[in-house]
């Protein structure tokens, strides 16, 4: 390897390979606990340096692993394998936002709420919405095809990329997709690499869809006496038919722990919470907001908060960020898992988890994407205690059996990276697998991107 | 062949391959002109038999093109080189609905607007609505990534699938995807498969999200002095902050035919036409259709009609299904091209299509989906005349290169096929158009499946 990168280094222009230690330190990992230290860092600024570095190591076959803000829950950037990080942070313009075309062309490296802010002060709208959206890029966003609360009514990343440029693994850079709304020529090549973890190619720029800016939200806040209340409040929105923008929901565990973090007295006696969230015209969401708190109402709520307006909004979805400062507030290691279920489990999946955690004698904290089924199950551990790393896996392969049992998936959000690894073959049954290898091999016959993930 | 096709009969189960000519004929191709018999037609009933008739053929290396209700306007099943029609019209059960979940399960000869009655009957919400959903297949959507006027809001057929169970080229069963409304477990086959006009696999089971049905609609029928104003009240209606379920526009040549056929003396004097249609809960529709009529009320309609309902909807699209019937009144052949532009593009291409008309001789028809900016092109030829051919070849030439100087593509709702295949190498770059190629060779090896076509 070493000798592969010096020969590399050679042949790149000067500043392409940095391999100092702080740059190569700074690149070893994400949120997730695992890292490793690259041999060199490479952060282009234009893709024709992305293309120059990928024809090199390809042909001196050294590893490649693409890395967006670092913000991954799942250790997806860690360069297992060595070799080069491509960073690609310094590739953060916004080429283009387009009124009439409602389409915004961006670099890889542009961070989520910087294009939100700026497309939104132009009356558009790009939806979706990582709870990571200040640190993390739209190029990671798309790697991972990253979700959020709003995804219930607007879909996820992949719905909002129409095109991509992308750099594959011999360095050719091939434009896929194009920039209209709808587009049937060929394969669907563009949204194929999006959620691809960083395993086919490298997002070096992006044409994504935008929408007409909803002029308006509203959201309710409720307690209900327990998680089965507040899981029924939820199906009796959908019955109603309500799609609305968001859907949340946490359990008692969660709300124990936001209780003691912001001293909220109504948080009291209150077994489980929901979020709704209602966003399009003023008088529409108004009078929709009252609709829905009726059907809330039915489900005996501890407290109901209404809140009309950005401003408000806002301030109401303070008490859901909380909710992960809250459980770190506990001291204890959260193993953040973001299983889906289908929707109509969602009763059962809370339950099991209550027993989950009388069986194992772990505190177990579960909030997340009601409407979508996707739950973020927090197992919290005491890492400090003997044995626990053992016993927490004995709980996430109790929890991951019963889930896929169920139809259910054991990522919803994050992605495999290397936190889900042990369970990919459980996951995916041998033939789509093997189709997995195929495709892999199809496009990165060297195998130097991302190595020693799940293919 | 012949001899190949003899030794597969041997080895299939009897029944398996039909060799009557009237059933050869009838699966000789869709709403295409161009046809080609096939030497052989399978119509299985389970995905076993598919499987069995797959494997056989790989090793035979016989062509199989798989086939849906043959509604398709492109030629795309269409065996041009002979062999195995895979007929999948009998595998037509509604596996499953449930509502809990927000699923259903269909086999894919399920026709669309069966799956949409058996939903809707149920309070659900199957949105994709091309215009053949009386006779085209669910199987035949997922294949060609079908849309409809309502994509503009909900999303074309992809959005809609997430599972899928595929047989691939050398008959082996995958189940792709999930049940869950999320899933980020590996790459995105699924929905790699959606729109890959029986290149890649067959679809022998489909698990689709379903929504809460919106408990309204409304809508209004709009005539415009010129094209023109119509689009600028389209913008308007973008810039008020309005995502309408539907927004379509037709142009002068499309009304007239229209008013010659049904009589209408409301279209008299009008240059272009918009349809509106909202949905949702019926007070926030109602509102936000009278602020809608307000906004086109600023670009002088020269008639505004009002429909709240669904049964008054229906009677307002059927305006909207008679352009078809209107255009097929002028006695000439009709060239139906679905390209689709920039949003931003619009007025400019309707001012296109009209020189266009002027410098070829040719009537042009347009009318569409305004607001995903896919628009149905129709040039009107008279077939009798001497070199009629060449000339609307000359025509379309014209159009897609200008289409693709916009940045638009040449087809956004009915594929390749063998219609648009002349125009595929300047409509794909030649990095592209390999990448097409390696993704095919890896996962057809023996190029089997539906031979003949894009790649």
């Amino acid at each position: 390897m070493r000798a592969a990168l010096e020969r590399l280094q050679e042949e790149l222009e000067a500043g392409d390979l940095l391999l100092g230690e702080a740059v190569r330190r700074a690149c070893a990992g994400d949120k997730w606990y695992a890292s490793r230290m690259p041999e060199a860092v490479a952060r282009p600024r234009t893709t024709r340096a992305v293309s120059r570095i990928l024809e090199g190591a390809h042909r001196h076959r050294i590893p490649v692993t693409p890395r967006g803000g670092g913000h991954g829950y799942v250790g997806g950037c860690v360069p297992v394998a060595g070799g080069v990080v491509l960073d690609l942070s310094r590739m953060r313009r916004i080429v283009e936002i387009h009124e009439g075309d409602f389409v915004a062309v961006v670099q890889p490296g542009v961070v989520t709420d910087r294009l939100q802010a700026a497309v939104e002060a132009r009356g558009l709208f790009y939806p979706p919405d990582p709870a990571s959206r200040s640190d993390c890029t739209l190029g990671g966003n798309i790697a991972t095809n990253a979700g959020g609360p709003r995804c219930l009514k607007y879909g996820v990343t992949r719905d909002y990329v129409l095109g991509l440029e992308v750099a594959l693994a011999d360095g050719t850079v091939a434009r896929l997709g194009s920039r209209t709304h709808k587009n049937k020529t060929g394969f669907d090549l563009a949204r194929f690499f999006v959620g691809s973890e960083g395993l086919l190619g490298v997002i070096t720029e992006a044409t994504l869809k935008l929408l007409p800016r909803p002029p308006y939200r509203s959201a309710l806040s409720a307690g209900f006496p327990s998680t089965a209340s507040a899981v029924r409040a939820i199906q009796g929105v959908f019955r109603a038919g309500f799609l609305p923008c968001a859907l949340e929901v946490a359990d008692a565990f969660t709300l124990a722990a936001a209780r003691r973090r912001t001293g909220s007295v109504r948080l009291d006696g209150c077994g489980g919470h929901v979020i709704v969230e209602l966003d399009g015209q003023e008088r529409s969401v108004r009078a929709e907001l009252r609709a829905v708190e009726a059907v809330l109402a039915g489900h005996h709520p501890r407290f109901v908060e209404r809140a009309n307006g950005a401003l408000a909004c806002e301030g109401l979805w303070q008490l859901r960020r909380e909710f992960s400062y809250a459980l770190r507030d506990t001291g204890l290691t959260k193993l953040n898992e973001d299983i889906a279920v289908p929707r109509g489990r969602l009763e059962e999946l809370l339950g099991f988890t209550e027993r989950l955690q009388r069986r194992h004698g772990f505190p177990i904290a579960c909030f997340g994407h009601a409407g979508d089924g996707n739950i973020h199950v927090n197992v919290m551990v005491d890492r400090e205690q003997a044995g626990a790393d053992e016993r927490s896996r004995a709980v996430l392969d109790a929890l991951f059996s019963q889930v896929l049992a169920w139809g259910g998936v054991i990522t919803g959000e994050h992605g495999i990276g290397l936190a889900k690894k042990p369970w990919w073959e459980q996951a995916i049954p041998p033939e789509v697998r093997r189709l997995h290898a195929v495709v892999k091999k199809a496009l990165d016959p060297r195998g130097i991107l991302n190595p020693g993930k799940f293919v």
